[in-house]
């Protein structure tokens, strides 16, 4: 799988929540009016990995980051001019109306509350289903985490769901202490405020490193930093960040005797068809914290105002309301 | 850690059985005349990692190749002239004696027939172990084995003892394949009898790969070889095979969107001193078959017998006894 092209003009936005409007042929599975969140991976529950308990990357719609919805490999978007405009990883949702294949689509309850559902649609499902279901963290156990955005609190949040006792931040943004802290993060580093590397702060920090070790940012060198504090006879490193182009070095014989594990977490490992609703039952029985995740909410209409935050450097997690 | 060191004169030898002759000091596990395996990692049943279910990476005493005996530095051994011998790998046993320290002794059932219970000492407790507990081999998988060694033949033994249904080996030498039968292999690669990689075989054999590879050679070829045919998804990379110097490269996206994980088995995550009574106690019962592993017997006389076989490329598993 290549990196994402530079396919323009494109409709953005993979992370969303919506209600059924009208219905393709031979779609059975949700009817009109039903609420619906899209998922950028598809779930067909035909193939051998969607009836796999362990795997959720389908093979009958292998994911891609093409410019087509899935299955035909056509636009199904285009501008009042009648030009063309390229899907966008199988959502395209910033915008009123989306056209989503029914293998990426899940009902949802609709009681609950659409602007915190929506967050289920990738990152935060992707960083707790990467806690829960990836690493498997254990009660008790001590936790690093890469890059303290919507991921990596989200794979504090399911760490902290997991019962992890220990959840080690670590963030050039000083503010991410607080912010973690509403997830469960207890310890925070600042590599900026460091005279040693995080991994060296953190393996003194656990006496030999954390049990699990999250890379939520997509570079090569926190990965590497991440696998250093792991802990020797069974920690495992995990890779969230997504980085194409980077190639990742490893000791054969470092490997072979340290006991460490490595291993990638796409959308938490999760099924989008059967995970999201569990998890959303989680927030309904006040399990899961999804309300702290929302920063701001704001229309369409303002959505550069959101992207222009994020490039201030600002802490942004923003739900933008299609039609409020 | 470091690669092994050329010290030299040494006594050579790290699988073996012995009868306790004499104790040292504060040493009250056995006593004289029990019988025992040494082994080149330790279990001293204090530390985190020895007291921890998953780790078998001693902490109080850290493996290393080292010359010296484990705790003081010192070698124990020297020739007729008092010239000193150096240690290897905490065992030297191609000798009628040996000097161990007690973290590497494990008392066994002296029911055992020797010339079987030896192999728990190295070769198929690591690849035995490597199916069983490390990958955690489920019933009904698919593995692929590269390197139809002693090691690999342990790990079939492993899976087909975890009730993997399909086990493809992978060897030069043809003759594999036949030895491989007796220890639960099902198929058979010759890469030179091939136009394509055996991990291309292997996905097309198996429909997109195997659950579980395994690297028995110490190849960081093979290494890829056997992660390029590891399931999607799900499947698990193991690594076996010594190999000092390689660096190993793997994608970070791929390994963030593969679901494969990469791993490595040192002495196949066995505790010695709890695992290798277990694994006699299989063997006693006619579960785990260790009858077929031995090929030759010889006295010590005649060790440089096995070793020209070897040199001869025959596939040779020797047991030598210091006193038939």
């Amino acid at each position: 799988m290549e990196a994402p092209g530079g396919y323009f003009p494109r409709i953005f936005g993979h992370e969303a929540i919506g209600i059924v409007e009208s219905l393709g042929e031979n779609v059975n599975e949700v009817k009109k009016g039903d609420v619906v969140i899209p998922t950028f991976i598809p779930d067909c529950r035909e193939c051998k990995d969607c009836l796999s308990e362990k795997s959720n990357l389908c093979s009958k719609f292998p994911f891609s980051i093409s410019p087509w919805m899935p299955r035909d490999g056509t636009s199904r978007l285009s501008n009042p001019e009648g030009e063309v405009l390229y899907h966008f990883i199988n959502v395209s949702s910033f915008s009123e109306y989306a056209v989503v294949d029914i293998a990426h689509i899940t009902k949802i309850d609709p009681s609950v509350p659409p602007n915190k559902a929506c967050l289920l649609s990738c990152g935060v499902a992707t960083g707790v289903g990467a806690a829960c279901k990836t690493a498997k963290v254990e009660a008790g156990s001590t936790v690093a985490i890469f890059g303290i955005g919507a991921i990596g609190l989200a794979v504090a949040e399911g760490a902290r769901l997991c019962g992890a006792t220990r959840i080690i931040g670590v963030d050039l943004n000083p503010d991410k202490f607080e912010i973690g802290k509403k997830f469960g993060v207890t310890d925070f580093i600042n590599p900026s405020e460091c005279n040693n590397k995080p991994s060296e702060v953190i393996n003194k920090m656990t006496d030999g490193g954390a049990d699990y070790c999250f890379e939520c940012v997509g570079l090569g060198s926190l990965v590497q930093e991440a696998y250093a504090c792991c802990r020797k006879g069974w920690g495992k490193t995990v890779i969230l960040g997504v980085d194409p182009k980077t190639q990742l070095t490893f000791g054969s014989f470092d490997i072979l005797h340290s006991g460490k594990s490595i291993m990638g977490s796409f959308y938490g490992n999760l099924k989008p068809k059967s995970d999201i609703p569990l998890l959303l039952q989680r927030y309904m029985n006040k399990e899961l914290n999804l309300d702290d995740f929302v920063t701001h909410e704001v229309g369409l209409e303002d959505i550069n105002k959101a992207f222009d935050l994020l490039l201030q450097g600002k802490s942004v997690r923003c739900v933008i309301w299609m039609d409020k």
